[in-house]
Formats: structure tokens, sequence, C-alpha cells
């Protein structure tokens, strides 16, 4: 690798565990700022479980509604990999969550729950720098992968 | 958009057609040579439920283990989105799948699935036509998409 496309990669992961921050923080504005403007064409987003999100307005207003929606989120990631091609880069991550909704009666934090869910983030360059164009998030529901072929079709 | 740029949009839906028909067809000498190859840097595939694959040898081999597994398989796409970028683009769809497994006890075909899967498939632009660098599918388990905000954190 050169060290140009070294670079590219340590600002690749930098732009992703950026977002990964600002959504534990409840940073709209920083996450509204790292995906991809409309000049680029559009955007798309898929949270796990959910159908497909298309353009600026339906997907910042998804993180919006998950904001208000979540009292404590944070992630741990691990098998972060990234795959460069000119201005465009790959990441895959595991995102191991930890999650609190709104207390409820008077309790100081919903309960915690837990989920493991992959992602597949594509970076675009831009002046400004590494810009989300699109995320793909799973629930991971087979702990085997391929021993489990049998169970997931496509 | 250009004509250059509905030329290519045309070319990656149709090469986002043929992956979908390969599989289809069980046909994986197909599947091998729509993926990139490996003088691109790695590829990354997630089935719906599974963990992330890297590389060319573990994404071809669960295609090889889900073939072996499936012996009848149908996707109705719906909701095809292209975004380009330069030599890279971005499709979006819905997987409508109807599959089954193999027979048993004498019957000509195991019961059929029904399956709602969003896809994120991701294409590169190489000198033999455009290949996917990465597919990221999962399972659409809420209707309502954006109403459902607190159910799916990330």
């Amino acid at each position: 690798m050169s060290d140009a496309a070294r670079n590219h990669a340590e600002a690749v992961e930098q732009a992703n565990t950026a977002f990964y921050e600002a959504m534990e923080r409840g940073d709209f504005e920083e996450i509204s700022e790292l995906w991809l403007d409309d000049s680029h064409g559009d955007i798309s987003c898929v949270h796990p479980g959910w159908p497909v999100l298309t353009g600026r307005g339906e997907v910042l207003r998804s993180y919006a509604l998950i904001m208000a929606n979540t009292d404590y989120i944070q992630f741990f990631l691990t098998d972060v990999k990234v795959s460069l091609a000119g201005d465009t880069a790959l990441v895959t991550c595991t995102e191991n969550i930890l999650s609190g909704g709104p207390a409820e009666d008077g309790a100081d934090l919903g309960p915690l729950v837990g989920q493991l869910v992959v992602a597949t983030n594509v970076f675009r360059r831009t002046a400004d720098g590494w810009r989300i164009w699109s995320h793909h998030g799973s629930p991971v529901l087979a702990e085997t992968g391929e021993e489990e072929a049998d169970e997931n079709p496509s």
C-alpha cells in the first residue's frame, strides 16, 4: 500500500469512527455534515430491519427519530476493514451496540439492550473530506456464518 | 443526467440484473465473474442475517454453499435505484425472494418460502465491465420504516 493510500485509509477510518461517535453523542448536526450533500447525488441508508431510505430528507429524518427515541447508545466497533478505490472507500465493521430507550416511571434510564449488527459504509472523498454515501446495517442472526447457508438463500 | 451517465446507469442496472439472474440459474461461473477480481482489492458480502464475508475465497465459498442448498430461487426486484460517481456505482433494490430447498421424502421440490430483503450493491467499472465490489442484503423486519425508529437504534 502506498503512503497516499495509507493516508486515505486512515482518513476514512477516522470518518467512520466520527460517524459512530456522533451517534453516541446524539449530535444531529455532525451526522448531517458527515453525510454527502445533495450536489453529489443520492445517499441511501438501511437501518437494521428497515427498508431502504433514499436522499438526505428521508435519511436525516430517520436519524432525528432514532435520536429522539434513544437516551443512551454506545458502539464498540470490531473487524473494521477499509477497501479503497480512488475517491471512493468501502468500510465494513461489526457494531457491538449497547443502547437504552427513554426511562419510564421515574427511572434514570430505560433497560439496556445489546445488539450485534454488521455494517457496510461507503464513503466518497470531497473537498471537505470523506463523506458517507451509503450506510447499510443489518442484524447478525446466525453465529456460524457459512455453515448455515441453507437458512439464508441470498 | 448526461448521455454518458445514462449509459453508465443502464450498464450498472444490467450488471445488477445479471447478478440476480445468475443466482436464479445457479450459475456459479457467472457469479464468480461478476465479482471484482483480487487485483482490485478486497470484496465484501453480507447475506441476510450473516456476519461480513471478506475476499473472494470467503465470498465465493458462501455462494457455492447457498447454491448447494437451494433447488429453486427467484428474485422479483423492485425499487431499483442507481447512484453513480465516476467508476463506482451504488445500487439499492428490494429483493422479493421466492425460494425452495432440496426435496425431502421423494417430493419434487421442498416447500417454497417468501422473503423480503433489501440490498445495497456497490459496483466498479473495469476493463471488462461493471463488477461487484460489495453486496449487503438484509431482512426487512418492519413494514413501516420511519415510524418504528425506537425499535432500531442504528
